[in-house]
């Protein structure tokens, strides 16, 4: 059983034919206008629904109505052509809705070059504008998958001046995760292929010299989508500052692959259903950050626990660094070594990895002050082995969840940070052998 | 056959049982003074070997007489007693040879944190000492591997005024394979434990707290080592010239997993013995980097034929970047990319990871200008997809050697870097599955 959408929400999935086989379409609606708050992948090369919703949120002044999302292609590097069928699904959906163009917000996943099949998206919005349904997070969460094996979704709820408000989430995200985001106001206005908003909700394009993204092949590209709504109100620049202190600690702290991927969309919106309203002047707001933090961090972990062929994940925590952009340097580098992340996958402790990794990652410590514990065992001190318990530290890393602790020095800048192993699925997975 | 050595220079091969099976140390001996250069790895944590040789060119004003290289134990990570054991060894070998401590390099691979066993090494050192033969890059190109499976060697020789000189190097490497290296002018003098030069040669050094290097287990970590032997006179001043700039287009530009190693260690000897002299104001600099980096070249290809478990090499040529470190920058990033190496491993063109790596490299470019070309087919123009001759692409993909090229704009920097695709062998080698 998914949990419940927020007040005032409604949500549906469907297939539509972008993939061979299952739901391709997802819809988030709420019944009335909501704040909303989007962090976006720091790629060169966002895809066409990045830039389009970065400018649909500069252009509502971060208010929105309804977020539409695809799987099987992800309309990237896809120039003109790719914006304009975009824009063509997004005038399809406001002429259904009623909404105006800019407060609708659009994500994609799935293989970079190939164009969105628009007419797909179009012909299924109908029904899938009628299914929307308070019960339709499960339908929705299920079909924004690739090679997610499980959807992930999570919930909270917090109380002020006796009122209740929910936070409920879904996201999707296996591999190509490595997220590095940013606001939605710091994502560029103009496209790698010089598309410019002339082009949006644009019914003349040419279909474009790019082959529509094959039904027939399964999803070979990944990318981490995240929807978050809450029936509590705040204004757009709380909700903005809250996402941002919420995804930096949880999606921006996970890593399956190393590999930071085109389209990787956060989506906050808040509709005030609840009545319960946040301010930036009493404790509410802490309470509706503790709440999202919540929410973030249960979906970051369960993206990292479906990671492609992923079956132990790394709990790393960087500490003492001279600040956070240290820390953060130093984990990322750890959590994207093959080698850390095969000796974790072979259930080796091969702690020798972790430091090597820190070492190389650019960052600058000093190494005679490196302190390194596995599952709570001090293995290295002042940067060099100590004598530890092995059996201790081994039967440790056999388990599902291994605790890693690299003190830096004695800064303040620190991260806990999430990896998963790899395997051999991994490169199974994602070699899509064809001899 | 390997080829021959440069006049003057001697090497040996045997095995002291640092590992269970095969040789695991080599030597190699100048029989008349040589100049010396080294490039050692920028990881913060570098090993024992490392700190030691580069002390020992700035004492010795770059000379050197002689090379120990052990596998089987990186002796990185060990702090002071691994200092100590590293010095024991360099004083056995002094004593021997009756070369000064200073004249002697040393370098280690295998796994880090483990204690050298250095009694094991000056045990197999008289033998070894009397094995030295003009013919025995054979046996020390061969005890210095370890997940390699075939032993690496190049040769070339260059003329200049009637007279010939020869180049021939040998190098190991195989993982933990992302060499960036730095002159051993910058290697810290002092360690990650405090290690100093009152170390050095100490015989009363306690054993250590850390166990030895054991002799029953494969060895689970690389490195890339690689010893270059001319007959040429060269001043050192001009000889860590030339290795720098052969190494920056060889073993600098190379990948196999992304990590970098706390022992990658470049050195080149030059000893005269040939009678030509290369000077810095005539042409005889330019014939000898050209050999010099045809031999590095040689070796650095045969390093990623050779990464583990490899079975398609990528290269990968970015071109017209503001700079050159923009040019590296992408292209590390590419060649470290899980996704993009999954993708050779299956024969799968499947471009849009290398743009996609590009994007998020944390380079600096325009988008809009960016080209990519996959066997000489363009696939991508001003950041989007084109279409392009798919069969010709995938036909070109299953071939042993893939060739790309990413053009980011009309700048002067430009790299040609090699890696290697990631494969099922990779994780099952590097695993150590221990169920």
């Amino acid at each position: 059983m998914p949990p419940p959408l927020p007040q005032g929400f409604s949500a549906a999935g469907a297939a539509c034919g972008i993939r061979k086989l299952g739901a391709d379409l997802a819809l988030f609606r709420s019944d009335r206008p909501a704040a909303a708050a989007a962090l976006f992948t720091r790629n060169l090369f966002p895809a066409a629904p990045v830039v389009v919703s970065a400018r649909h949120l500069a252009s509502s002044h971060g208010r929105a109505r309804a977020v539409l999302v695809n799987a099987g292609c992800a309309n990237a590097a896809t120039g003109r052509a790719g914006h304009a069928a975009c824009g063509r699904t997004l005038s399809a959906l406001a002429r259904l809705s009623g909404f105006a163009d800019d407060e609708l917000l659009v994500a994609s996943t799935g293989v970079i070059g190939e164009l969105l099949p628009d007419r797909r998206i179009t012909e299924a919005l109908p029904a899938l504008w009628e299914a929307l349904s308070a019960d339709g997070l499960d339908a929705a969460s299920a079909a924004i998958l690739t090679t997610d094996t499980v959807p992930k979704t999570a919930t909270a709820t917090f109380f002020w001046q006796g009122r209740t408000a929910r936070i409920t989430g879904c996201a999707k995200g296996a591999g190509m995760i490595h997220p590095r985001l940013l606001p939605s106001s710091r994502i560029a206005t103009t496209t790698a292929a010089g598309g410019t908003s002339r082009e949006r909700g644009s019914r003349g394009g040419k279909p474009g010299p790019l082959r529509d993204a094959p039904a027939g092949r399964s999803p070979r590209h990944a990318t981490m989508l995240a929807f978050l709504f809450t029936d509590a109100g705040v204004a757009p620049p709380l909700l903005r500052r809250a996402l941002a202190l919420a995804s930096a600690r949880s999606f921006e702290a996970i890593s399956v692959d190393g590999d930071t991927s085109t389209n990787d969309s956060v989506f906050l919106l808040a509709n005030g259903a609840s009545g319960l309203r946040v301010g930036s002047h009493n404790r509410s707001f802490g309470r509706f950050l503790e709440a999202l933090s919540a929410v973030a961090g249960s979906l970051a972990e369960q993206i990292v626990r479906d990671g492609e062929g992923a079956r132990r994940i790394l709990v790393l925590e960087v500490t003492g660094a001279h600040d956070h952009a240290t820390a953060d340097l130093v984990a990322r580098e750890i959590c994207r070594s093959p080698l850390v992340k095969t000796a974790l996958a072979g259930g080796d402790a091969n702690w020798g990895r972790f430091l090597s990794a820190a070492g190389a990652s650019g960052a600058r410590f000093d190494p005679s002050r490196v302190e390194l514990s596995l599952a709570g065992v001090a293995v290295a001190r002042a940067g060099s082995a100590v004598p530890y318990d092995r059996a201790r530290v081994a039967s440790a890393f056999r388990a599902p969840e291994v605790r890693a602790r690299l003190v830096l020095g004695r800064g303040p800048g620190r991260v806990v940070f999430r990896t998963c192993d790899l395997t051999e699925d991994y490169v199974r997975i994602n070699a899509d052998y064809r001899s």
